[in-house]
């Protein structure tokens, strides 16, 4: 059974304030926490169902020593987040920051992304393509928030998560830093890179105008239709799809 | 002031029963309001604050006849499903369903798109691509389910969308079935075509086997990294992104 300090405990964890403050996240659902009590990752609480519990008992006995709570399923959904009938959720131990993001490398960096969905898909794109490293900068949405792990399915488990400011990033890179933006060099005229920075920005304001100084060279993708622009994880699967060798 | 009558109707247009009842459906926010005003839409009622129906007094002159209701921001957050703050929402009258999509154009062919994000990003990627015709399974998430609306900022008012049995629709097309998948040729190695059907399966169950065996080639992003599986939409971006000609 969940007892009340626990459900207060879960429920902290649903803000960023939260989450700083007891150095841990909230990891939700059968698929999801499967990845994350197979992954590296320090686990500091499960709660299941039982039969979630006897079904996948040698995943659990890989961390001997974890608290371990029985729940039902009624007791679980009332303190998720995620609308799906939930059979286990868990938390795990906040990794720390990095502010040191590779400078010589294939990497994503990401200016402002709000929407917690699109954080996680564009976790879950640079995981596709074997991209090992994402840099947000201030202003980005927690990558620790319940959504953005949903729509992630494990990314972060494969790619590291740096924050720091990125003009100051950009001065260290070896390697061009490419601005997605509505004009530049088509994509279809460049060819595969080795390494690169990609720059994708912010939803509505795209990238900022001290960032794009900063960059080597916008790019874009050719519009043919009427669409005003595409969302930010669609452009950086494209120009990705193009740039990453196969 | 929104009456209660009318507080009833709009919230009637949450759901998909409502919106089939009442011939309608609801478009919130001052962009995609705008837009809806100036495409070609039939426009029913419109709800918005005395200062944003003054300083677009020009768009609304467009619908001469039109019932107007001035209302506060409270008001409309009140009746809003998005949580933006809301300065306008407006009802539009349900085009008639169409049942009979081309059979010789680019054209996207959705089985069973269950989520309303992914389902409006892939209807905003069409519009962004110039791909006119979209072919909804059933099973597929209604398309004027506001969550749909708000991710496909406009493309309503320029991508038509059928609904139809896909295996059936296939048999009549002229032009190949591209059906996406995790195995199949490598997106790299086909060249743009002048029209062809791209088919995007299930978000978890992928294509559905019937469907898979009526469709002339299957079709693949090539993977680089660790992650199971792209979104739905990313993967119809990336492929569109090859195979609709500059």
């Amino acid at each position: 059974m969940i007892s009340k300090a626990q459900v207060k405990q879960i429920r902290g964890l649903v803000t960023s304030k939260g989450r700083t403050e007891q150095q841990a996240f909230l990891v939700e659902g059968d698929k999801l926490c499967r990845e994350w009590l197979t992954g590296a990752a320090e686990i500091v609480h499960l709660f299941a169902e039982k039969a979630w519990l006897e079904k996948y008992q040698s995943i659990v006995a890989q961390h001997p020593g974890l608290p371990v709570t029985v729940a039902s399923q009624d007791e679980l959904q009332k303190v998720a987040t995620q609308q799906h009938p939930n059979q286990v959720i868990l938390i795990a131990r906040l990794p720390a920051k990095s502010t040191h993001p590779p400078t010589a490398n294939w990497c994503l960096a990401l200016d402002r992304i709000q929407d917690p969905g699109n954080m996680g898909t564009l976790i879950r794109i640079a995981d596709w393509f074997g991209i090992r490293d994402i840099v947000c900068s201030p202003g980005c949405v927690d990558v620790y928030n319940p959504k953005v792990l949903a729509a992630a399915m494990g990314g972060h488990l494969r790619v590291n998560i740096h924050h720091t400011e990125l003009g100051l990033y950009f001065i260290k890179c070896t390697v061009p830093v490419l601005a997605a933006t509505m004009t530049g060099t088509a994509i279809h005229q460049l060819k595969p890179k080795d390494a690169a920075v990609l720059l994708i920005g912010n939803e509505s304001q795209g990238i900022h105008p001290s960032l794009l100084e900063k960059s080597t060279e916008t790019i874009t993708i050719p519009r043919r239709g009427g669409a005003e622009s595409l969302n930010a994880a669609v452009a950086a699967g494209i120009i990705l799809s193009r740039l990453v060798p196969a």
